[in-house]
């Protein structure tokens, strides 16, 4: 791929980090400016070699640069792209790794010069940590990336992103940003949804037994604790700008839940054994899909050898 | 820990397969009769070398053994207690290892010669795979077990039970029965409860999505698939028989969900930022308290070094 000459990050997180690792690993920048609000964040980003320079302007740090990463919670994108527009290259490509699309199209579309340069992407992967130092190389590796083009993109702004995002090891696809968010408003922000709900309830418990609830988590709270630990401004923007499909899924959800609370209240244990068995079948397809490795609880003095493993095809 | 002369294990499934590795590591039988109804699960637990006999009539496993291990799913406990008596030595010591355990209590003491022998017990452990394969001797390593004696129960009988389970790297904790459903329905059968509906709900979606369901699941669905992994029959019995502490801790999310809902609906920000502030800082306290290590994922043939790491204190 031929290098960007500057690359402009605007936020210098998790996902912005660490694609910015992935462009010095593959020489694929020729230099790469941060911007972030806070001077802690910059210093760290400097620190840890995320960018060559970085700044608090975003006008200032899109000066001169043919690539902007739009890496902000999905509530500030908007705002952002006002703010970089007067220091914007028209022939700059814009793109962003927002987990909203079509609303990030509507707020960020009428600060661009050249609606013909924006590329808007999701990269679907993550960890519940954040900011630059959770950054690491290898977070997109066999991931997906969505690119969600509008009806105005350039072709050719498309083909460079996708290598963008090939150099990181992902799988790259295409669909359009109302397609994007109902599948995600059920494969990502229905699952969080759930597991922030169920963490707070028992935050709500009375102290002596959350404590013991903490105790014995293993038995399948701790899947929840840890989705339930993503980043709190990022999570309230996907809700509040994927709202539609969100309360869709969750109807949907409820409806069935509800269901199996009569199940369980009625004794009617032949509805429970046909929906559990189904669901097994599913984690199959999942596995086969390539999204998931099997694995066995590892205490972390054993990690080296038997921690990870695939079996899936 | 002087060994048991001969040790009964009614079910080898995962948990008393996996029982069976620690009682040969630790040399604590001097012989393992296993009971299982299939032909299959014989020859297996046999080839995998957890027992030294294995029978299909539970009067017949447990005749002269001094530690009987009831491993079958909760539904079952009472007919399979039914069944071995006629063969129970009256000194042997008849513990359990259900998920639920006031139903079980009910459903086993009146098939007991002596009830002062009976220690009913819970590993809080599992994978999402079940019978002999998926047994492994770490299984209960940094877990923990909770025993839940009975009025009946002699302390001597509860000493010898303990001094087994903490052979298997398991803390040992001693609480009423009651009290254990109502802890477990939040940490362990809520938490499935949810995970079987909302992959039950991406299973009736058209096929379409659901094959892009899939191959996007590494947002957040991931985790919930493999919780639905579980073993139906075993879950469907947790169900069943704690209804009434699963149907109460359901009606506890159940509003929380539906207030988040409403926050979704109205654009009510603070409402969701504010809760999930307070579920980032319960996995702070979960991992303090030692049931969970925090991880980043890994491609399975990076698995060998970076896998899992432990922040947690």
């Amino acid at each position: 791929m031929t290098p960007f000459r500057r690359v402009a990050l605007l936020g210098i997180g998790l996902v912005n980090g660490s694609l910015a690792l992935v462009l010095r690993r593959e020489g694929a920048a020729e230099e790469i400016v941060a911007c972030a609000r806070r001077e802690a964040t910059r210093r760290r980003a400097l620190e840890r070699g995320l960018c060559d320079r970085a700044v608090a302007d975003p006008a200032e740090a899109v000066e001169g640069a043919d690539l902007v990463v739009l890496g902000v919670p999905p509530g500030a994108m908007g705002e952002v792209a006002r703010a970089m527009a007067p220091g914007l290259d028209t022939a700059a490509i814009v793109t962003d790794v927002g987990s909203v699309k079509a609303q990030i199209v509507h707020d960020v579309v009428p600060h661009l010069p050249d609606p013909s340069r924006f590329v808007p992407g999701h990269p679907v992967a993550g960890t519940e940590h954040s900011g630059p130092d959770a950054a690491f190389d290898t977070l997109f590796e066999r991931r997906r990336v969505i690119l969600t083009p509008i009806e105005d993109t350039d072709p050719a702004a498309v083909r460079r992103v996708r290598e963008l995002w090939e150099l990181t090891g992902a799988e790259v696809d295409l669909m359009t940003p109302e397609h994007h968010d109902r599948v995600l408003a059920l494969t990502s922000h229905l699952p969080h949804l759930i597991a922030f709900t169920i963490v707070g309830t028992v935050a709500d418990l009375e102290k002596q037994t959350r404590s013991e609830v903490f105790k014995y988590a293993a038995g399948g709270f701790t899947d929840f604790t840890r989705i339930a630990a993503s980043d709190p401004t990022m999570w309230r923007d996907v809700f509040l700008n994927n709202r539609e499909a969100v309360l869709e899924m969750l109807g949907r959800f409820t409806e069935d839940l509800v269901r199996l609370q009569r199940a369980i209240r009625w004794g009617d244990g032949d509805t429970l054994f046909e929906l559990f068995s189904r669901t097994r079948a599913i984690r199959r397809a999942v596995i086969r899909a390539g999204q998931a490795y099997e694995r066995r609880p590892v205490p972390p003095e054993a990690a080296g050898g038997n921690g990870e493993e695939e079996n899936g095809g």
